[in-house]
């Protein structure tokens, strides 16, 4: 039996959801994840306040095998994210002597305020993760790993970490589009979903030009059950008069 | 005293998790909301999966004043969003005779298959919400709010219902840039927001050219109260010798 192993983004921060920001670490993160063999499974966007986030970093640990956190962890009074995760495993938030000599190596002696220092202190027992970028270091608590918000400081983080995520089974994928509408594929097309219950397939209509279509993702860890899953599809498309053209997946 | 209106934003959809589409909606959202003084307070992104959304459903609208619901309500089978939403509540999915004859204004009668009719089982009881674009209706129960994940679409459906909803006191915003670093701004910052703990305020770092900077963000629902906080903000960037620059709130 392969194992499915799952995931789930915690987003922090009110600007976000007043719409000042645009969220811009979920795609990436479902993405790479995908890559190792990690599904996201579920992604919460929530504000900067103490009681939200104790309860989804509780809620989300206890539920997937890994949970992100980005946002809240630079040096200001509304970065409370290391405190919460603290509160939530009942750990000591603590002044750390690898992150406080990280950021050393970042700051001049004088530029080191009780401000800045503020990104030093950790919850006890975390293992420290580098930030290439600004030198503030993430960190991993049990399946909690903290980064960053900024995207570019995120991406470093994730790229010089991911190495030590245990993936699972990776998810293979085929990308079908066509220039049928998709209410005409879909009686067709729940009967090739129904015949290959183990392939997980969607269908996301598009307009390209003045033309309405149709992009059929089929996704399955399986690769010999994917292939004669895509297959159907194709042969689906040409029955209604179609061409299908195969996409590259992002 | 005011009123705190809140919503949560519940975005269905595999393809939003697994990376191959950008989230396009929590944005926009979040923004129109806050105009109508309706605060965005979290945002989820589940997959097409029964139990993750009739939770998701039940959870949200049992916490906040009102729910949005975006994706799952085309005509194929993987499209279970309105299924669901009547799992949750216990309602009848039934033919809605009144979203039958706004996609007969759209469809020609021999493209309304089976797949299409689908889009005209409607929880009993829902009010509905035009689709000025593809007709296919979104619709209201109670406090839960079913729009299409297509961000067009899901704009036209918005912009044609906003008036139903009913928003609580406006947040009122002011933005401050300066190219001070946000390490030095941040303990003047944390004596700002002590002094003024009605003021929601945030801290952006930004880097513009070469130039390192930081945005203030003050919210407050109170003019007079937001105003002294926000002219703090500007004495403090100035005492440290910046220059405080008012930007425009998106």
């Amino acid at each position: 039996m392969s194992k499915t192993v799952t995931a789930c983004l915690i987003v922090i921060g009110n600007e976000i959801l007043s719409g000042r920001t645009r969220e811009a670490n979920l795609q990436y993160l479902g993405a790479r994840l995908n890559e190792l063999g990690i599904r996201l499974a579920e992604a919460r966007i929530i504000p900067d306040n103490e009681e939200a986030i104790v309860e989804a970093v509780n809620a989300c640990r206890a539920a997937y095998d890994y949970v992100f956190t980005t946002g809240g962890i630079g040096p200001t009074h509304d970065d409370i994210t290391s405190a919460c995760v603290a509160k939530a495993f009942g750990l000591e938030l603590e002044r750390n002597a690898e992150a406080l000599a990280m950021l050393k190596t970042h700051y001049k002696a004088e530029d080191i305020n009780p401000s800045r220092l503020r990104m030093a202190d950790i919850p006890r027992g975390a293992a420290l993760i580098e930030n290439p970028v600004s030198k503030a270091p993430g960190y991993q608590i049990e399946n909690v790993i903290v980064l960053a918000g900024v995207p570019r400081i995120m991406q470093a983080m994730f790229e010089g970490f991911r190495h030590r995520l245990a993936g699972g089974q990776k998810m293979l994928s085929a990308s079908i589009a066509s220039f049928i509408p998709e209410g005409n594929l879909a009686a067709g097309l729940a009967q090739v979903q129904a015949a290959n219950p183990d392939v997980e397939i969607g269908s996301y209509p598009f307009v390209r030009g003045a033309r309405l279509g149709v992009s059929v993702v089929l996704r399955c860890a399986d690769g010999n059950r994917l292939a004669p899953a895509a297959a159907a599809v194709r042969d689906l498309i040409r029955t209604l008069g179609g061409e299908p053209m195969d996409e590259e997946m992002a």
